[in-house]
């Protein structure tokens, strides 16, 4: 092989790897993760994908797979290991690692079970690449997103949650098809919690800047709408359930909201998602506490929150999470 | 919701479905199937593609997780259906059903349940899309390639198997690996029979026109080659039985591949690559079977063949195929 | 070469020109056609471009210019005549062709010298593509649209005029700025008559549904306004005067918002965007003529308009712009 | 403003400038620039690009046109300024700058002048950037290449010539439509001095890895070919000069050659592209020049040099291009 390689190559560089800027990492390779590093791949928002996990069987069955398409993916590169060094030189790591609630499990007890997780990895993937960014998609996104921060030192513009992005998309949807207009030209934001307690916000949804409720003001309330708006809502908070019911797990929606993302981070876009941040000092909450909320993005991470006109419900529930997410916080031993 | 509806829109036109004119309907909707589809979403090689299943609650499943995305799919419209009317006006049909071999099962018997599928679908799909090209993904590809074409009453051009496509990717990826260039860069093909008796075509093996047997003769045989670059082929050969090993099945470059063809047959662009098709009458085969060679492909379908320069050993290597295949098909009762 | 293409390719289908079913005809070579053309190309909203105009060298070296680069525009297809007949079975005709306005000359005058031009083209465009859309770019745009519309026979679905869809993204722009937000996370809407007269809807500018107005009531407002927003809406009526000072014409952001509306359209994503349509029945207009309103477009073209909330003063302008362009149009001879 | 401002953000990090590590500077907006530009920015190559020329309307005119455009730009990033720090940062500079020849001007006396407007940018450019690659489309390119390296202090994998890219494309062009096949499925390479000098490799053109020379031994040679192969290659000669004759200028093919050279070094991907490199040491060339070879390109720029095998008449070819251009460059006072 030295043969063939000295006879067709003249060298004009030594064989230093070269380095990208736009290297992404992902951590855990189960079906969100693969939808992530594929959706990343495939609309070119890197070429550089390194993937994490623990299975090495499976890992190297998911790189080979990938491997075998970088002809068709600009090639690509993607490597893979079970040792975090490969992360090395992130620009941006996302952790979908983590693990599921067991029956009659409680909820501290889950996020403590993640949390040890995130110890044993969060501090040596900084330390692989000190200026990355860290985009949390493992569940409760919100709290392990906080773990996260807490465990990585990292400056809090630097560590994000996947949040309600992919809520806030299947919001549009919904809406969307009411109306039978595309998702991206009906405006809807849905904030907080990702999961159930997560808050539309009704004021804001508008098309071409008509908001749905200068022509019916009664839409997102649940008693008084005819035309029971909510619905749109009700599907989102019901989607993964429905949609795990039906196929098992999701994998598809939050793999492509996790490229749109990262999009906006290393193309440095300063695009409006909401996505999960530490909220203290707005909406009134006081906890240190990570919830979603529409955020500018840049290469920096975070560089700003938009402040919404909420109403007193839509506040009192952001601050019901907080206090909720504050409570489980202080339980956990880091 | 008329309400809302007709306060913001005049309509302007009355409301009748539009009408795409690059619809795709993946037929199955296994790892492959969703691969192929993600594939072509996100690459926006079609933004209007239509999903077909028997288990109708992951069927809706896959359908709800695409559609939670459509936002960030460019609004692609999707649809599912286990009723084959929903492929109505495709412009191509990608085909990954089937059933698995059985252990113990003989080959003409899976190929038999297999027709026995495609007998209930084959016929209808075309009358629903007399215009559709049929790119066929399942298993044993050549064989089904052959009998989908006999089924749907399609001249040869419009019916396609995706052979040896994902092989020749494979084998430019090991080679190019080798001498650390891109793969797109490594020029080689794999014809014949997708799988275990596919042929590498070692004579056109080049980087940018100089071919590795300039270099080193006795690239690919065996013995003779001290550095082995048979393994390339070998690894591709074992490829697909490696990756099943480790996570189970093949999806991301099976899918990649697919939306690589789709891509060439929509944007009909003359682009040349590796598909099961008609041979009949090249390289002294006489027989009524489908195998991989290079073809020129755009909207018609495959517009011609490439008839490559092969050695004694490789035309007997594709005549050994193409009697073995004959006979199987011998065997079909349609 | 008979010898070499016989003895390399095996024919599996005649050689009948295989047909697209996106293919774009641009009428009028100048930078603003041009510019249209290749972002059509690069951003690969069509693979099958026609390029039509009177200069047969100029047209001729655009072709060659942009053939030599099908190699890196993933195989497109670009063909160029100054023969209509080269426009056969266009999907889209933009129309960006036309002359200007003579030092001295009255409006109606330069109107009907245009029109005197599209009398020998829209027909005959018509009948080589009897189902086209037609996209009007050539100015006075709006009135432009409305005689193509009157020529072509073609229902008013299916004649658009590329009207302030460039304004609104300058606004967007300009707003942006100001708040260092990317501009698709600015939202803002102007409509009415591309160019001069046209009309922000300012109670309708946003970010995540929070209206510039719940923070300064007085935006948009000339004098109340102390942080002169209004200055973002000025800023857009000399864009033109002065990209056209500066470089001599126009053609980058205009081009890109050409492929911007042909990818709605093509890609049937039933997407809002501000473009020129029969605006008779809305906002109190009484007259036959085309002004810029959101529309949803799809492969039918404009399938409705969305109705927004405007102010007395807003409809006011529009009817003033409706009426002064009936006053033109009445004085056209077809 | 600040009100504004202040009232709907909340600041997460303070206001400093975020980095991206994919930005390009194009020095020189002539036609040739900003269809560079405006290929990078339309194929997401790059979201971030600077201007610079000595024009200082012209630069406002094209910043304004393309920023205009931003919002279909996925937020592209577009500075412009006269002064030389507004490249600072750069991963890449593309100079496209430079003075045209006089009539009855010396070879040698162009290229001084060029020179000397080189002497007062590229040392100042390599400080605002340190570690940029600068990719050298003037012309005449080969010599201006040398003259940039020498100048620049870069290493020599750094510095890189536009070249024949651009001819290797045309001249795909032209076989293909002689096969009909899509240009990107027909490989050749053109080698030597960019322009009238330019070397065809007609051993290794081939479609699927059958050489054009298997079928037609002649290709290539003038008088014994009676398919007249060589007129592909006349053509790519004459291709230039035609254009500019028909058009003006040539943009276009150009433009996206540059975006594609710098694609290959921004994602990194060991790609194999004919361009101008120090070739000392190659095909018996002993002197400090630059011609067009195929090189593997990635992130570090030029990596390796492919050796192809050449005939006796090539080689002597690009000899004689080595001498002619190194005494120009014997005769430019630095």
């Amino acid at each position: 092989m030295a043969n063939v390689h000295e006879e067709l190559f003249h060298e004009v560089t030594d064989d230093s790897e070269p380095k990208t800027h736009h290297k992404v990492t992902i951590v855990g390779i189960g079906a969100v993760g693969m939808a992530a590093a594929f959706s990343i791949l495939t609309q070119h928002v890197s070429s550089d994908v390194a993937l994490i996990d623990c299975f090495a069987d499976k890992l190297k069955g998911e790189m080979m797979d990938l491997q075998h398409g970088s002809n068709f993916l600009r090639n690509a590169k993607i490597s893979a290991s079970t040792d975090l060094s490969v992360s090395a030189g992130s620009q941006l790591i996302i952790v979908t690692a983590g693990v599921r609630q067991k029956e009659g499990e409680s909820r501290l007890n889950l996020v403590q079970r993640n949390v040890d997780i995130f110890k044993g990895m969060i501090p040596k993937l900084v330390e692989y690449s000190p200026d990355t960014t860290l985009l949390i998609v493992s569940n409760p996104c919100d709290i392990l997103t906080y773990v996260a921060w807490k465990l990585s030192g990292l400056p809090k513009n630097k560590v994000i949650g996947s949040g309600t992005n992919l809520d806030s998309s299947r919001f549009r949807f919904n809406l969307a098809q009411r109306l039978k207009v595309a998702p991206t030209s009906m405006h809807g934001w849905i904030i907080g919690e990702h999961g159930d307690s997560s808050v539309p916000v009704w004021s804001g949804v508008n098309i071409a800047g008509i908001r749905l409720r200068e022509i019916n003001p009664n839409a997102g309330f649940d008693e008084a709408d005819q035309e029971n708006w909510n619905q749109c809502h009700k599907d989102v908070v019901s989607a993964a359930y429905e949609v795990i019911k039906l196929k098992g797990y999701t994998s598809w929606a939050i793999g492509l909201s996790c490229a749109d993302i990262a999009s906006s981070l290393l193309r440095n876009t300063n695009s409006v998602k909401a996505v999960s941040t530490l909220v203290k000092g707005i909406h009134g909450i006081d906890k240190d506490v990570f919830l979603s909320l529409p955020c500018v993005l840049n290469s920096h991470g975070v560089v700003s929150i938009v402040k919404q006109k909420l109403s007193d419900d839509e506040v009192a529930k952001l601050q019901a999470s907080a206090n909720l997410m504050d409570e489980v916080q202080r339980g956990i031993i880091f």
